[in-house]
C-alpha cells in the first residue's frame, strides 16, 4: 500500500457520513441478511410506482421514505425530472441526502461470500475505494497501488504517484447473475458469473465504462449533481439505461474536474434476473442509441469555465440537446430535464457559504 | 465468451509459431522446471556479457543460441544497436526470429500455481490472450468478454463487440517478487506479491502503462520493430528501462495502427529480487528521465502515414530526438540506434513479396 492510511475501516465506517438509497417497488425483506453490514446506516428508500401501496421495511433500521407524492410535494412542477416506473427513480434520493457519500443497492441483491467463504462487507470496501486516491493518468499493472500487499511497480513516474486524484465513484460488481443486456440474457440464460476478480482499479482518464446502479457508491459532494439517472419508464420510450447515462456523464465530470473513478470489488450477490423479453422491450431502443451515446461522451469536450459537477452538467445537457436530438427527439426531453434536475439539485443543496461570498474568485475543484 | 472459438488451446499450443526469447549470463538450469510447458518450442538464448563462457541449456530443448560475437557477425557495425551487459539484448531475439509469436521470460522466473494448486501454463494463456481481440475503445467492467463465462455487459455498444481489434501484445504478471524500482524495493524489502488476480484486461486506447520484460508475448508480425529495447547497460547512462522504453513505443504503435495490448494472467512465479543498490545505481538515471519519457509518449501524435510498425517506428526516433535530446544528450544516441535497429529489422526481415509488389497501393496494416 502506497504510504496511505485508513482509519475507520471496521463493520461500518463513517456511519455518519453514508446514506443508502433504495428505490424499490416491492417489500425490503432483502435488508434482513443486510443487517451486520448495513442496519447502522441511514436509508433514503424512493417508492417507485403507486404510492398507495405499503412498504415493509425490516425492524430496527433508520430510514426516510420517499413515494411519488412526497416527491411531487418537495419538488413541485419540477418533479418530472425524475423518472417513474424505473429504477432511475433513485436519483431523487442522492437529492434529497445531505451526506458525503452515496451508497445504492437494488433489492434483489444479497450478501456475497469471498473465496475464503468470508461475507463481504461492501460498504467498508466501496469506503476503502472512496477514500483512498485514484490513478487516472497512467496504467498500474498490479492493479489498485493503495491496497495493502501492493504498490506501484517499476516505471511508474513518481510525480504521479503520492498524490494520486480524489476518488468520486466505486463501482462494485456481481457474482450470480451478470449485468447483460436483454439480446445476451437470451442467448445466454444459464450463464453464471462465478469468477471472483480480487482487485479494485482505475478507469483511465478519457475512458468510458458501462456503469451499473446495482452496487454502486459515489462521493456526493464531488459528483453529486453529474449523478442522474435521466428520463426513462412510464411515459418515455426508454428504460433501462438509467445508470448508463449517469456513468457515461459522470465519467466525463470526473475527468473533467480531475476526479477519479474505480471498479472491481466490493462483490455482491445478484439473485434475480429480470426477464428477458420485458428487457427487450425496455431496451430496444437504448440497444440501438447507445451507438450514438457513447460516442457523444466519448468525443464530449468540455469548456474551462465548467469546473463544478452542476457546471459540466448543464453544459452536457445543451450539448445533448445540439448533438443527440438528431437521433431522436426524445434526447431534446431529456436534456431540459437535465436542466430542471440541476435547478432542483441547487434548490435543495444550496451553494454553501464560503462559495457565495468568495469574492468573485472561483471555487476551483482541484 | 462472446462467440469466440480457440483451437489448438492444449499442453503445447501453436508450438511451431512460437519462439522462446531468454536473455541470460548463466547456466539455464530454470528450464528443468519448465519442460512440461516449454519443451516443445524452440528457444532464442541471446547470451550477455562474456561470450567464452560456456552456457549450459537442459538436454532435450531444441534452441539457437548467440552471444555477443554472433551479434558482432550477423549485425557488423549495426551490432552497436544492441545492448550489451543488459536483459534489453534479447532484442537481437526478436530480430532472427521468423516466427508469429515471441514469448520471451527472465531465468529467474518458475512455473507459478493457481488458487486451485494447477501448476500455470504461461504459454498457453499468452496464446489465448494474443489469438482472441482486444477492446481498446470501451471498458468492459467484466474483464476480458473473451474468455469462457463471461461476456459484454449490458451497456456495451454491439458495434464494438464481435469484432473488437487484433492483440499484438500480452502481459504477463508476476507472484513472489513483485517488479518494484529500486527505491520501492528499499522501503519495502520484505513486500511479497500473494495476490492472484484471475483476470485479463485491454489497457485501453490512448492509455500508458509499464511493460516488463519479464512474462511477455507479443505479435512479431504485427508489432515486431517496435518491440526495440533500447540501449542500455555498459557503456550507456541507464540500466532497467529497456523493457519500458519497449513498452511505451509499442503502445503507442499499437494505438496508431489499431491493434490491443491486454495485461494480467498468467502469471509466474519471480523467485529472485535483484540487489536494489545495484539496481539503484542503473536506474537512477531513468527514475529521473521517466517523468519526461511518459509525458512524450503520453503526447506523441503520429502522422497518418505511419501505417506500419516500422514506419511509425522511424517516426518516434525523430520525435525522440526533437524532444528528449533536451533531457540528455544520450537521447540522440538513443534515437540513432532506433534507426539503426529498424535498418537492421528490415536487413533481416526484408518485405514480403504481396508487399514488394503491391502495385503502389499501400498494404495497411489493419
Amino acid at each position: 500500500m502506497a504510504g496511505y492510511n485508513l482509519k475507520g475501516i471496521e463493520a461500518a465506517p463513517l456511519k455518519d457520513d453514508v446514506d443508502i438509497v433504495i428505490p424499490t417497488i416491492r417489500s425490503l425483506d432483502f435488508l434482513e441478511q443486510w443487517r451486520p453490514f448495513l442496519q447502522h446506516y441511514h436509508l433514503i428508500i424512493v417508492q417507485d410506482g403507486d404510492p398507495s401501496i405499503k412498504i415493509k421495511v425490516p425492524e430496527g433500521y433508520d430510514y426516510e421514505l420517499y413515494n411519488r407524492n412526497d416527491i411531487n410535494r418537495i419538488l413541485g412542477p419540477r418533479a418530472n425530472c425524475i423518472s417513474y416506473k424505473d429504477g432511475g427513480c433513485r436519483c431523487f434520493g442522492f437529492m434529497v441526502s445531505k451526506k458525503k457519500y452515496i451508497y445504492t443497492i437494488d433489492d434483489d441483491c444479497f450478501v456475497a461470500k469471498d473465496p475464503s467463504g468470508k461475507e463481504i462487507n461492501v460498504i467498508a470496501q466501496h469506503i476503502r475505494n472512496l477514500e483512498t486516491p485514484s490513478t487516472p493518468h497512467y496504467f498500474n499493472t498490479l492493479y489498485d497501488p493503495f491496497r495493502e500487499g501492493t504498490d506501484f511497480v517499476r516505471g511508474y513516474p513518481f510525480s504521479l504517484r503520492e498524490e494520486g486524484v480524489q476518488t468520486a465513484i466505486s463501482h462494485g460488481l456481481w457474482l450470480n447473475i451478470p449485468d447483460y443486456d436483454a439480446p445476451t440474457q437470451l442467448v445466454k440464460p444459464r450463464e453464471r458469473n462465478t469468477r471472483y476478480v480480487d482487485a479494485v482499479m482505475t478507469i483511465p482518464k478519457g475512458v468510458l465504462y458501462p456503469m451499473c446502479g446495482m452496487n454502486l457508491a459515489f462521493n456526493r459532494e464531488l459528483v453529486g449533481p453529474a449523478m442522474y439517472f435521466g428520463l426513462m419508464g412510464e411515459g418515455q420510450p426508454i428504460s433501462r439505461y438509467d445508470d448508463m447515462w449517469a456513468g457515461w456523464a459522470a465519467k466525463v465530470v470526473c475527468d473533467q474536474l480531475g476526479f477519479g473513478v474505480k471498479t472491481g470489488l466490493p462483490y455482491l450477490w445478484h439473485s434475480k434476473a429480470s426477464n428477458p423479453f420485458v428487457n427487450l422491450k425496455k431496451e430496444h431502443k437504448g440497444l440501438h442509441w447507445q451507438e450514438d451515446m457513447v460516442p457523444f461522451f466519448q468525443n464530449l469536450c468540455l469548456s474551462k469555465e465548467s469546473d463544478t459537477a452542476a457546471k459540466c452538467y448543464m453544459e452536457i445537457s445543451k450539448m445533448t440537446k445540439e448533438k443527440l436530438t438528431k437521433v431522436d427527439p426524445y434526447f431534446e426531453k431529456l436534456a431540459d430535464a437535465m436542466v430542471t434536475w440541476i435547478e432542483a439539485w441547487e434548490e435543495l443543496n444550496p451553494p454553501v457559504k464560503n462559495e457565495a461570498f468568495s469574492d468573485g474568485k472561483e471555487v476551483k475543484a482541484k
